[in-house]
């Protein structure tokens, strides 16, 4: 099968395991139910669910319990985004075309949105437990869950960045912040498949630098993008980060050291996992497609 | 030993603990680390800890893992005021005489410390899991702390009492207000204490009983405090409910079938309490003097 029809059938199955897990929209408390779903339908990659489902399948993995640890970490990635659209934070108003939360249910329901978003997130996923016999595997699953989102993965990369919004940034804290803010929820997708599969710790090691670079080339590209890129393609304007006085890596390094460092990022990610003993193919074109890409 | 020393010393002992799993200060994301300890160190009862510890000593528990859990609800609960207390929420400006932590930290740091604290919350609860072989007790425990505090608990009732601000309340709803935003986390605190001792599932729904009529309890004393209360001793002003025109307990019942309801259910949870085999001296004393509270 083609890559790109093969990427859409996944996608789409993903996408239907991330609704099956959002709650219905009846009772008393409707509309936490509402801004949640809205929050999580304004769409994306699913790319986080989809490296984990991969990663899983990558270590054998059969079972189904890798599906509420799909849909929650989906969860806490757009739990984070209702957040940081709100008007004490970015202010932003849209994403993807669409009104942001905030603007669609007003700033108080879509702080409650957030919050609602990230407690469902470990609600959803500890429903594993009942899912499989490896009960200690579900438990460190959650374990690498929380600390992958929390003050020692993204939300301590997203208080280094609004800390230093409209301010110069070292390069050692702006890797501080890919690392944690874009990075550690790819890094805890791809563990956490890993986990529920039960690969080993030396499987895990190697597991982790992978999504390590692939995260860091993820968000170079992203960087490169917003200079080189096509609005009409993106879907987002482009040149934004000049215009805002934003450190990147690019700022930082240069675009031609930016592609050159996405090139051996990139290589290196593929080169440990083509190390395991394992059937890799999807995964290996969805690294190359996922730092290659042009929107 | 008189039963207010005891208390005090257990109150100091449950502080001791909550404080230990505070994160340390030291890092890039110093900020998040000291807004979260701000809010938590902020104060308050510690009456959630203190409850999930009682109950697990009732069903004879005497481990350790039991504490990861107590910090984690007290996090649970600190990160809810946070946002409560937010310029698009309730917009208070102090909690126990202390700014508040937007006030403090600014709006954009007491999204994230809410945040932070809701995440952690979780991530330290887990810790548990290394600290006992009944992981199965962990697992369940940990979704309860979920379920108590998210969509169909403390957040479901947030919703709900965001949504009917300034406007009137009818009586079926306010119960779920109550049921919700203020019980859930006392049921969940006595819950997972019950859980991680081993309780049988009989025990299990006394101890939800006695939970509910406890917690409802608690809210209605605190609706007849803010009529009959004495400002100097409560430490917040009185009479807030009939200036904001609030729906409360007193204003749709009035305040003697009030005071009689605190009675018949702090009674009835005292009862079902005696009804179970085990020494409950101090449980039973902390929830008449809950219900019997001045302040």
């Amino acid at each position: 099968m083609h890559f790109k029809t093969e990427l859409q059938q996944r996608t789409n199955e993903v996408q239907a395991i991330v609704e099956a897990y959002l709650p219905k929209e009846t009772g008393h408390q409707k509309t936490i139910f509402e801004s949640m779903n809205y929050s999580v339908m304004v769409g994306g990659k699913r790319l986080r669910p989809l490296l984990m489902q991969e990663t899983y399948r990558l270590f054998g993995g059969k079972g189904r319990e890798v599906e509420p640890f799909m849909a929650a970490m989906e969860m806490m990635h757009s739990a984070s985004l209702v957040h940081d659209d709100l008007p004490a934070m970015d202010n932003d108003e849209y994403r993807r075309g669409k009104h942001t939360t905030w603007v669609e249910y007003g700033e108080d329901m879509a702080i409650l949105a957030g919050d609602a978003l990230m407690v469902y997130c470990f609600e959803t996923a500890l429903k594993a437990g009942a899912m499989t016999e490896h009960t200690d595997r579900v438990l460190r699953a959650a374990s690498i869950l929380a600390e992958k989102s929390g003050i020692y993965g993204m939300i301590g990369g997203q208080t280094v960045d609004v800390e230093l919004t409209n301010k110069p940034i070292p390069r050692e804290k702006l890797d501080f912040i890919y690392r944690l803010k874009t990075g550690a929820l790819l890094e805890g997708s791809m563990l956490i498949g890993a986990v529920l599969a039960g690969a080993s710790k030396a499987e895990e090691e190697k597991v982790l630098s992978i999504a390590q670079d692939v995260g860091l080339a993820f968000q170079i590209q992203d960087d490169i993008l917003d200079v080189i890129g096509d609005q009409g393609v993106i879907g987002k304007p482009v040149h934004s980060d000049e215009k805002n006085n934003k450190t990147t890596y690019v700022t930082l390094e240069g675009l031609e050291q930016a592609k050159k460092e996405v090139g051996v990022l990139s290589e290196r990610a593929i080169e440990t996992l083509n190390s395991l003993p394992y059937e890799n193919g999807f995964l290996t074109e969805l690294i190359r497609m996922l730092v290659n890409r042009e929107k």
